[in-house]
């Protein structure tokens, strides 16, 4: 992987002759489109930024980096994703492709089961090296923070595996991580028929135990009729509410199960998927601060026909962030740029949410609004250069890996032309 | 660009531990799936392929290149593109998202009429500087012969420029590209209401000048409703027929005009998009030996709901084709491997029938089926390694560039992970 292969130097100078794009991207920075732009990076954070003739003569002598006329956004933030698991079900889109039913496919090891019986049997170097080629595609295309679940491993052994190899990626390749706990994800094949046991393990020995070793930045709960039911997941939020850490939910996918209204109650960071959301749900969100996370990879794969009410969530001013819903069932997507396309033409997301959504409303969806998401002094330098005209092209063109410059936690991760 | 700044060396040898999926790619190979297979390639054309431990002892000295157990399929063919034109849309494509009419759009300079005007603006060395980048991101996934359209000229000079700088690609990438002469793409501004005379024009001096230029491999024709008539496109038919230029056809996209039986009459290539093909369509198509190009990167993009009839082309085993049809207004999609995905997703074809569609098919649909589409001992070395396990993964993973290995011309233009 070219990441790899590279020494990340680092970004600190001057990065001159960029464009901004103000309404979309940076904070109250008084720069026109077209008006050449400057960054200006000291260890690894921005310092300043504005118009080229303005830059304070205190930076003229730092290292100066031609940015080539080219767009400057802040790094992008895939804030919902299930990177680490074990092999892929290739097999089984192959199959279900070519008539199989849903039994054929379970009796030839499909479904989700199949992952966690992979993710299992895998050893944490073992899950990296297989985490790490999908990790590198959206990285290529600037991302720089990314939010990995569990809910995989479904015991306190390989649900650890799966939050360290996590934690483990972000020191190989610099970038920030946040780990989601996600042990309400499905219920594992040895508690069947026995999911309130199951979610009182989770509650009392799993979780706690994780969240001691450091390894939970937020817990995450699948309510659906197929997983798990409302008032299991409210006992999962008390348990996060009694170690302090901040929950969020896959909520009414497939069906209107209030479980956003509950969300919120709990102060969650964000509901995600919401296909089915109802209006008290998003009235909810919008008291909660709740963020909308729309995961258009998932509703393409399913050939959903359901859409989430976006009208609604643009009405009630509810932030909107979309994401790759990366995971090896509904959605083995590997680009956050093609989920800003299928936003827009899917969903009817305009250009500036679609993009705002893989970047200021992602940051805010995983609780990091201070430090990804817009370029701004103050922060972490996390910005790409991308070889564009307009910011539209980043949500227009579709499939490709754009040759870009990616500057991640103050260095140089990606040189592009 | 990668592709541009590496010498590309030669890929004369034996290039050992390969596996193929016999079922799918190569012909008449008798490789297990999992057996170490072979391919010896002389003089850029492939000699011999097969198990590994069968290699012809006359082959022994050549140079060894290491296969690393990766998945060898052919190169892939993208039979149907717009890929040379000036600027782009990405602002209409933005402004239709936040809500703006058509004659809003056109006021502001949208539709096929600005393509048609940047075009014609751009010198022919600005065409080949914005029509690189593109190029470059199909060929990084395996692309080894490609389709290029003219038809944003719409005169004989700017016809020419840009059937020349498809010509000029393809010596600068070494990539295989057929081009396809596209007047009748849509009616010039300077001939509104003028339908005919404009085809007089196209038939009698433009297709005739370009064909002595040896600028055309083909002629295809817009058939709709919103374009050109059946007679028109009889007319331009029976003019490419006196120059024994083959013909294909954009037929039954919006409406059922029973284009595509009027190609088949006259021994059409491929006829594109199809969506409201008939019975009667089919027949033809099939009698004739044309094949389906199926597009489901406009299909999407268009957010049509008329699906192609697969089951009947299937039933009367009309060889299907995927491709991108990459242009700026309608699927600025720039990978081929996402074409596979959608075509599983959204039109349903199986995995195998997805990569032929790819591959085998697709060049057919040029008429280069001696020459690609297949590993096969006689033929120019056009193959690609690919860093998976199962050949399904090619169409199950979406959004990436896998790290591929690209021989192309018989040449190594690219080397993967
Ligand atoms: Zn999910
Ligand atoms: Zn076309």
């Amino acid at each position: 992987m070219t990441q790899a292969a590279k020494p990340h130097t680092s970004a600190d100078g001057r990065w001159l002759n960029l464009r901004l794009a103000p309404e979309l991207f940076a904070a109250d920075v008084p720069v026109a489109e077209g008006l050449p732009a400057c960054i200006v990076v000291q260890q690894g954070r921005i310092v300043w930024v504005g118009p080229q003739d303005k830059v304070p003569a205190v930076y003229a002598g730092l290292p100066a980096h031609e940015g080539g006329a080219r767009l400057a956004t802040p790094g992008l933030v895939d804030c919902h994703t299930h990177l680490v698991y074990g092999g892929e079900r290739a097999n089984e889109f192959a199959m279900r492709l070519a008539g199989a039913t849903y039994e054929e496919v379970a009796r030839a090891g499909g479904g989700i089961v199949s992952s966690v019986k992979a993710t299992r049997e895998a050893s944490e170097e073992e899950l990296i090296a297989q985490a790490l080629p999908r990790l590198d595609q959206l990285l290529a295309e600037g991302v720089t923070a990314i939010e990995i679940k569990s809910g995989y491993g479904l015991s306190l052994e390989h649900e650890r595996k799966q939050l360290r190899v996590a934690r483990r990626l972000a020191e190989l390749r610099g970038v920030t991580v946040r780990t989601t706990f996600l042990g309400a994800h499905a219920l594992p094949p040895e508690y069947a028929g026995r999911s309130q046991d199951y979610i009182d393990l989770v509650c009392r020995d799993i979780m706690p135990a994780l969240a001691a070793e450091g390894l939970i930045d937020a817990v995450d709960v699948f309510c659906e009729r197929i997983a798990f039911s409302l008032a299991e997941t409210e006992q999962v939020f008390q348990a996060a509410q009694a170690l302090g850490l901040p929950v969020k939910l896959h909520a009414e996918q497939l069906s209107n199960m209030e479980g956003a209204a509950l969300a919120a109650r709990y102060g969650a960071l964000s509901c995600d998927h919401i296909e089915h959301l109802s209006e008290n749900g998003i009235a909810a969100m919008r008291d909660a601060g709740t963020v909308a996370v729309l995961l258009p990879g998932a509703f393409y794969t399913l050939r959903d026909t359901k859409l989430p009410p976006i009208d609604g969530l643009r009405a009630a001013k509810v932030p909107m962030a979309v994401s790759t819903d990366h995971n090896p069932g509904t959605s083995p997507a590997l680009s956050l740029l093609l989920m800003a396309n299928m936003a827009c033409t899917l969903f009817r997301l305009t250009v500036p949410e679609a993009l705002a959504g893989i970047t200021r409303h992602a940051a805010l969806a995983l609780g990091l609004q201070h430090e990804q998401g817009l370029i701004a002094a103050g922060r972490p330098a996390n910005f790409v250069l991308w070889p564009v005209r307009h910011a539209a092209e980043l949500a227009y063109w579709f499939g490709h890996k754009p040759d870009c410059t990616v500057v991640r936690q103050g260095r140089i991760a990606r040189t592009g032309g």
